[in-house]
């Protein structure tokens, strides 16, 4: 069972340009999700627009019903930024030039040698009896109002400074309110089943109120299971977290293909390079996906020797020697020109590995019910020979989808021989 | 100066996973551009987790302060979708089993041949007095509760559903209540120019108030103007945006692609179709991203022939002919090699057009002073000759950005060369 600390949180945004949807806020989920860790129960999202009455209405009502407010946004030096006098009305306090505050900005001006404005002098006004909070990344200094019962922060709209600053200013004041309970987290992201058929085999796991909580997402074919484990303290967490990701792993085996933020490219990545091993792709319907997936992790270049995209016929016949007799009675389409296309492309580069890929992205092209929008052969050659597989993505997915299971099935194929 | 039509909202959403942090709500910023469009103020965003008091809570405040709400998530059959019971309290109506709300969910599962569960005929329950919305792609039927001076909206969590109710539902609802006022919307996305360097150019046009309201945005090397016209009828408002369309044009000239979302890529694609034109690309640090971005276009067979990704230098002299020596005496990341490239790789494939990209993408392998990381170059070969163009990308890219710079900055040459 998760246990929630006696502590409730409210995050307010605010920005006109959240409220008339030209920006997502993005802001509020990281927050939630980092006072989560905490146990801190965030009970409410608020988004109000530039305006000092809206804004401060929104923050009085968040301090009358929650012990943490945690506000961001409106800490600029221009005049649609509000948010400093709305908390001095809010908390009923005047504001002041603060020194500490003038003293920071006026240091990082030097430091990006960018000409002072007296303009900027706005962004060291502070409600009397608050605290600054040093902004490390940017001009807007944040401001903490702490009474027994209440702490407030607000911090800026930019997230990589309202980040720095929550970690510096936000997390030691939670920490200690809490008293050292903590949540962890964790993904295996796996591929090659489907999430029905992954959800049976850790059914049990999945229950509600369970600790650590588990469940299952699924985006682009890869399904992750994320697991949300509890304690009294960060070891108690990281324990029963462990213990469950290794009866996970147990009972899913290889379709886990990774920690945390892993890539399939990156996996496959990093198990060419620890064997020495080298690469070269041809593709037709994914036009050049394969080498960029493979090529968008740094280092690739010792392990990727070349790739083909080999979207005309002759391309395929020249580049990689697939007869053109095979394309006319077999069709571009096939088993065997796929299987020609890997073994074509690992001689022609001297590479260990050649992959082929061959299908029909869509939406035009197909020819069913023989050859439908969505049939991709994926062919893998090595020394021992050349192992094809034959996908029929379904109906519902469209030309970027099919091209992107593609690549990732191609990629997932490269692994399970590693 | 852009006028508000006499109407305020504010958008509803619900769910554990948002308060929690692990989903990010996109519907509050999709439902306040959506509602924009009719001159509908949106004055606030509020969110709260599956908590029956904290939803009803959230609606009778909302129904309290504005004349419309619109309320996303929570339909669904579970335990946790609490929606349908916090309405019904909010407005102190029982929930009462909706025969036409039965009757289309009974529906969607036959045509889907579901087996029927019981549980779902607590998705039919609708608040006493209130008007079923029909789900076209769900078995989640939305809810409007209407009075003399409120309307509330019970819309569906799934984007796709909640943007089709919206549309056949809410539309209709908010037009007669604004009178026919609109804001009409446009983009004109511009690439070889700096943000600073446009906003001289349509300096006037970017004040504050004026309408239409014009300004930019830059993204990944993109600069969108963006454009919104405020008119007493839909007329009106297209014919002021149309003017500045116009206007904008004529100032900026060859820098502006396209319109709405126009991709580089698909521009290109249109012109190479229109002129019969074929094209081949050799690519090196770009490691296929130019070709599967130019095959992400559907019919791009049509003018794609093939591409090379020639990481390793004897691809390059293999499959292009860029003489060793070359490579040796002027580096791999060369003018000359590029050009090499370009022509070579359009002389293989007989196409039209060659490509050729080489460079340093990072995050190693940059030799400064002379050959830092972000330092590219970026051959076209046609039957004129070849063009190369160096690039350095600044020290505050990362390996992805160069890579995506490089590739549009390839397209646009392509572009501005046909």
């Amino acid at each position: 069972m998760i246990r929630w600390a006696n502590m409730n949180a409210i995050i307010l945004s605010t920005g006109t340009e959240l409220t008339t949807g030209q920006c997502v806020d993005t802001n509020s989920a990281w927050l939630s999700a980092a006072l989560g860790r905490f146990g801190v129960r965030v009970i409410r999202h608020v988004t109000v627009g530039d305006d000092i009455q809206d804004i401060r209405q929104a923050m009085g009502e968040a301090l009358d019903s929650t012990d943490l407010v945690v506000a961001t946004g409106g800490l600029g030096p221009t005049a649609d930024d509000l948010t400093r006098d709305a908390l001095a009305e809010a908390i009923e306090q005047p504001l002041e030039e603060n020194a500490e505050a003038l003293g920071q900005i006026r240091a990082i001006f030097e430091r990006w040698q960018r000409p002072w404005h007296e303009a900027n002098r706005v962004q060291a006004m502070i409600p009397r009896g608050c605290t600054v909070i040093p902004n490390p990344r940017g001009t807007a200094p944040g401001i903490w109002y702490h009474t027994a019962s209440t702490d407030l922060f607000v911090l800026p709209g930019v997230p990589a400074e309202m980040r720095a600053m929550f970690a510096a200013a936000v997390v030691p004041v939670v920490e200690k309110r809490c008293g050292g309970a903590r949540t962890e987290r964790a993904r295996l992201p796996c591929f090659g089943i489907s999430e029905a058929k992954l959800g049976e085999l850790i059914q049990d796991l999945m229950v509600r109120g369970r600790n650590p909580l588990v469940g299952t997402t699924a985006s682009g074919g890869v399904i992750s299971v994320r697991l949300v484990a509890w304690g009294k303290d960060e070891a108690e967490a990281k324990r029963l977290l462990a213990d469950d990701i290794s009866e996970v792993r147990r009972r899913l085996g290889s379709v886990v293909f990774g920690e945390r933020d892993d890539t399939l490219e990156g996996v496959v990545g990093q198990m060419l390079l620890e064997r020495h091993l080298t690469i070269a792709t041809a593709e037709s319907c994914t036009g050049g996906l394969l080498a960029k997936r493979l090529t968008d992790v740094p280092g690739s270049s010792a392990y990727f020797l070349r790739g083909y995209v080999t979207y005309a016929n002759e391309a395929k016949s020249e580049l990689l020697g697939v007869p053109p007799e095979l394309i006319m009675s077999k069709g571009a389409v096939s088993e065997e020109v796929a299987a020609a296309m890997a073994t074509g492309c690992r001689a022609a580069a001297g590479s260990d590995l050649g992959v082929g890929i061959t299908g029909i992205a869509g939406p035009t092209g197909g020819q069913p019910p023989e050859k439908p929008v969505g049939l991709v052969y994926i062919a893998l050659a090595d020394s021992g020979g050349v192992e094809v597989k034959r996908i029929l993505f379904g109906e519902h997915l469209v030309r970027s989808e099919i091209r992107d299971r593609a690549c990732k099935t191609a990629l997932n194929l490269i692994r399970l021989r590693l």
